[in-house]
């Protein structure tokens, strides 16, 4: 394609006198329209694409040009580009056929919100940088917080009651970071208390979560320097549903007490990612306030079913923990990305990630009236995070997005109901939102657990080589086990129905093969 | 405005029964135009707006409802919301007469390329999870160290020439980011080569930058667990012009060596945000090398100025460093956020940062021929990363993006030398890139230091209460500094002209009233 770039083009208006003008009005409205175009093509014909494509790595660097152009091209050239080689090699997570790991939901008013922002293109580090987007993150934060029914102590202090809680929020680029700028906060303090000279103590400090925690957690507990023989991975089992049991964390917390360490956080996931585990909230805030440690809440994907009421109750017990995130990029039909971390007191944050440089000060922050977002994340600069998010809410309101919940979780449900009701299935765990775990099992179809893992393996890459779903797996008690999670934006019903079907077909063909 | 959503509305296509469709093709097309011809007004219009808007903390809530909607609302009732409330509320970086911080620079490539992106919405955090996003950042990234002219050392290991050298790079949203993933590395390194039982060791490292290093250097390194007592913040002064003197770094780190410290990482930033110091890069490698020690390069505004050959040499000795970062975000027209990381050894990073849960494991992976982008990041989820800076360097090329920096200098030096010829201003430090460091001076005015920072500060107040022009400040050398950053994306000479003669007749205006 390096054919296309020998000539230089007249790409871009030029006024006064041929300057180069990256923003001129009429190009960024005439790229933008073709883009949208390029979308509109792209949300048409994605049904029928490969979902998992079949490329060879280094495939792009063969097709694209691998030296920088010195001439201007045409939008159009890069465009074509993209769909020429960049989309055949795209793992289609816009699919209604992708079923692997957790959807990363959109909708159209979250596009349009990133599409502004991108736009305005404001930094907003200190309130004054850009006033009304910090404002906005702050209102979309406590809109976010009044849909999932958080205690108003989570609020923002500048709340419209008018009366500073302490508590407040901030949006994030992803899970791991709200983990790590809490841990931080939760290091400190416990260095304090238990007054550490300078960062002695670290070596003392315990960190606790069960064994299904996303590994993300325990990569943040070792950027923060916690000691790797003091980040408690608490194994679980079938007999919690692969949940943290309190009375295990207890025992794990009192026997490092009693052998001199401090115990300073405890990570509860609502939702695991493996299977969807729930870890007991309340239980776990009465074990870990014993102690005194930070308990922090990992809602990043099941959070956002917690805006239906009859799914609340998995977060009972929040307003006894420290802080709780939650990823609204999963599954609350906001384009990546966009985490959400509350905490009760946004002091203990800002006292560990606080800067005050002389060209950032200025009137506004010196008055203690307005909230600065840098000093509640790991960097300085931020785009305008909190539009497309307030846009999903503002546009769809909170019937819309209760209803696509349970169209999700229906769904999911439609697809347990048929693996339970074949015999050469099982549901491994119990469902707790759009996530079905299960496998081939053994005691129907007469294989040994070893021979399971390996057909239960060869019918994932069978079905993920077709193109026609792609569904990723994971480990249950030693057990190969796959995931189908449900939630894709563009999936229906049919398209749920379809992928059963073509399991239970592949399905027959590996055991036809077998018994050949 | 609550009223306006008392009444539900037909918003959304509605298909198969009244089913809800967040990413309906022909809403998404819809809300997109509007969002495109919204953006086209606000362009249009943005340079009569006031850059820093006159609001009051808290006024969006005064004028959004504070409670989230029940029923969804047609697009427009938001953009309408975004036209009356946000704007007025907006810190206007996008405006010509925005001369504050460092300019968020923008192109129409940049926004089609994230509004593409975020309309895809992969999640790339192994190759396979989408391969073209990883390969597209990969080459993104081959092509920008290509113009920048880094050592082939920094290139992918997958690069063209098919032998593998170790280095590689990724995209992070913040320079921040690249700090502390490279500290941690350093740290973690540091630490097995002293032996270091767990991170007992972690209280004698030792890390060193000049203290007119970005703050957020020095929060990454508490974030990363060093010892407050062991971040060493070099002073510089004007006999360096306030960069890096390495005969001090060599004395500083020597002593510690003799404290029985180990010295461990050191940040050499080119293009100060203060005052666009440059550290002298090769020399400062040469110290670090007598003590084993990481060096860091932070380019993140003044590296987009190396892709020119007569700014390159500030770049001299990026050869003998272990990492370099930037951000095109901040100078090459890629709206945020975009932070390119390239590393000599990219296993010095994914020592620190793997991750390899079951869920996550795959063939391309375990084959040890793919990049797998999670293992050199805080986190996991990432966004498709790297198009929007591929599409601009593919749609405007080299040549074009050079002559935008050269311009934007240009015009810097006009304004640098209306500053020298007006015996009321002096220019503080040299001026490097498109930054200029001024302030009334005493000795042309026969004010007292003291007086002096008060009038420059007035001077800047009345400024940006005029919402003509928005210039920020700083400290140098104690001294009260306007700092006149030239570069956003929509400026010409002509709001440079204007920007002068309003700071002239301010001037002019203080002094008649202090005289009267």
């Amino acid at each position: 394609m390096g054919s296309l770039d020998t000539t230089p083009t007249a790409a871009f208006a030029d006024v006064a006198g041929g300057g180069f003008e990256p923003l001129n009005a009429d190009d960024v409205r005439s790229y933008l329209h073709k883009s949208v175009d390029f979308i509109y093509d792209y949300y048409k014909s994605v049904e029928s694409l490969p979902v998992l494509p079949g490329v060879e790595p280094g495939y792009l660097r063969r097709l694209l040009q691998s030296v920088p152009p010195t001439s201007s091209a045409p939008f159009d050239i890069a465009l074509k580009e993209v769909r020429d080689a960049v989309v055949p090699g795209m793992t289609h997570w816009a699919s209604p056929n992708f079923f692997a790991f957790f959807p990363s939901t959109n909708s159209a008013a979250a596009i349009a919100g990133e599409l502004i922002a991108s736009a305005m293109n404001t930094v907003g580090f200190t309130w004054q940088a850009s006033p009304a987007s910090t404002e906005m993150e702050v209102l979309a934060l406590d809109w976010l917080a009044q849909l999932l029914r958080l205690p108003p102590t989570f609020m923002n202090r500048t709340a419209a009651a008018g009366r500073g809680t302490g508590g407040g929020g901030v949006i994030l680029g992803t899970t791991s970071e709200a983990m790590l700028v809490t841990l931080v906060s939760a290091r400190d303090a416990a260095l304090r208390r238990a007054g550490s000279v300078g960062v002695a103590g670290i070596t003392r400090l315990a960190v606790y979560a069960a064994d299904q925690t996303h590994s993300t957690f325990f990569k943040a507990c070792r950027l923060a320097g916690f000691d790797p023989a003091n980040i408690r991975s608490i194994p679980t089992g079938p007999e919690t549903d692969y949940a943290l049991d309190p009375a295990r964390l207890l025992e794990v917390m009192q026997a490092d007490v009693d052998a001199g360490l401090v115990p300073t956080y405890v990570c509860a996931t609502v939702g695991t990612t493996s299977s969807n585990a729930v870890d007991p909230v309340g239980a776990i805030a009465d074990v870990a306030a014993v102690f005194n440690a930070w308990v922090h809440i990992d809602a990043a994907y099941a959070g956002s079913a917690c805006i239906c009421p009859e799914f609340r109750h998995h977060l009972d017990g929040v307003e006894r923990v420290d802080s709780i995130s939650m990823s609204p990029h999963k599954w609350l039909m906001t384009c990546l990305d966009c985490t959400c971390l509350w905490v009760r007191d946004t002091h203990r944050l800002t006292d560990s990630l606080e800067t005050n440089p002389e060209y950032l000060k200025n009137d506004a922050s010196e008055s203690g009236t307005v909230t600065d977002l840098k000093d509640m994340q790991v960097g300085v600069g931020r785009r305008f995070r909190g539009l497309k998010l307030w846009m999903v809410m503002r546009t769809y309101g909170s019937a819309k997005l209760q209803e696509h919940i349970r169209s999700d979780v229906a769904m999911a449900k439609m697809f347990e109901d048929a693996v339970r009701a074949d015999h050469r299935f099982e549901v491994v765990v119990p469902r707790n939102f759009a996530l079905v775990c299960f496998r081939i099992r053994p005691q129907g179809t007469d294989l040994t657990e070893e021979d399971a893992d390996v057909v239960n393996r060869e019918l994932m890459e069978r079905l993920n080589r077709t193109g026609k779903a792609y569904l990723a797996h994971t480990a249950i008690g030693g057990k190969f086990v796959l995931r189908f999670a449900v939630g894709s934006s563009l999936q229906e019903e049919r398209h749920v129905r379809s992928a059963w079907e073509l399991i239970k077909k592949t399905t027959t063909e590996i055991f036809e093969e077998e018994t050949m």
